[in-house]
């Protein structure tokens, strides 16, 4: 490990090169970060959660005609991924309002969103990730308008799918965060994780609003059991084949 | 001025009810305050200046076939208006970068924005006026996608008259922020005011980008010489005929 030279270190993720210029290691670590960092801890195993989690789930996306970053898992905290140029942007999928949404609208928690909403945030931790409108988005140049729209439609894709895996596991995904990446040859690639840290998902095997949370909210709003929570996940998650 | 019945308290004006209910008396403060009220002051003077201000630019914008709730000036900071309900949107209008566009962005303070930006933000000091997607507007309610429609057409047509206004007094309008209101018969109708408050303004006859500020931005950012700004708008502003 400690050869390894460290190509980018994110909140929860270290990224490193490796002798392929075109295969990146992505490395998930137990650093839970919350509100723009400034909520800073750890989640007991989150790391490997995570990255089996994110496995499981790149894995179902590519079976359906995805493309994703994801090549091979090699441990418990590691996958090999394609080296990939992320566009800097945080596409969030709503299902129900939840979050910020809640915060800045004012709309209940839980609100059924049809269709879903699907939302663009710069990914720039100093201006604070903020919320783009349609306008700004097209004025930041940070993607093309067709760009803009394939990442819409693949988001839109993307979420018909987990909302389908989800639904197999008594899981409602309420909203989740996309990250997306251009390979050498221009094409749009889902990176980043798919997890317990970027989507938001209620257990509908339980009804109380607290208790039914299954994600990083428990984190964010000091709720017990965080570890418990997202090893249910896993549990239910590889319970689920990925055949179609 | 002690027997009249306030209607309505808000940061810079107080609404007075009249003996016609399709009248009420909007009264200029010299409360300033800024970023949701998390800064307070006053500004000498300023009730009688953005009065007049506005006094002078509703009569412009009328005289331009635009609607508004103004109905005539009464004393140095009472105007007799029409009674309307207020959408409780802010339509803001941006020719240049500045304020929260640049802290949200990154955009460099000053970039020409064309076509000019027509923004839309929630009226809600509670939830600090968030700003609005469309998708965000249409999932509120507060307005219909008509009305949307019809706010955006009327903002830019304000713009454009208030552009040319603003360049007859060699002063450059950067943004300002608009609020419509519904008459009996539904239509929008401008309200509230446009004046130093409302918009920024930069003098055309300075180049340092501090002293060139006309604004409550000198108040924001504790800048000198705030009543002397705001009086040298009003002055300019006087010395415009709104002859077309």
């Amino acid at each position: 490990m400690s050869t390894r030279q460290a190509r980018y270190e994110g909140k929860a993720k270290i990224l490193y090169a490796t002798d392929d210029p075109t295969v990146f290691i992505s490395h998930f670590k137990d650093d839970a970060t919350a509100f723009n960092a400034q909520k800073r801890g750890t989640i007991l195993d989150k790391g490997h959660v995570n990255c089996a989690v994110s496995t499981r789930l790149f894995q179902w996306l590519e079976a359906h005609g995805i493309a994703t970053h994801w090549i091979e898992t090699i441990s418990e905290r590691d996958m090999r991924v394609r080296a990939v140029t992320i566009v800097p942007l945080e596409v969030v999928v709503r299902n129900r309002a939840a979050g910020s949404l809640c915060k800045q609208t004012g709309l209940p928690l839980g609100s059924e969103l049809v269709p879903p909403l699907v939302e663009f945030y710069l990914k720039n931790d100093a201006l604070g990730d903020p919320l783009l409108t349609p306008d700004r988005l097209r004025l930041l140049t940070v993607a093309s308008e067709d760009q803009v729209q394939e990442l819409r439609r693949l988001a839109l894709a993307v979420n018909s799918l987990l909302l389908e895996f989800f639904r197999r596991c008594d899981i409602l995904l309420v909203d989740f965060k996309l990250e997306f990446g251009l390979d050498p040859q221009q094409r749009l690639v889902l990176a980043d994780e798919i997890s317990p840290d970027t989507c938001r998902l209620w257990d509908c095997r339980v009804t109380d609003p607290c208790d039914r949370i299954l994600d990083k909210d428990r984190f964010r709003q000091d709720l017990a059991q965080v570890e418990a929570a997202y090893q249910q996940v896993l549990d239910r998650v590889l319970a689920q084949s990925i055949e179609r």
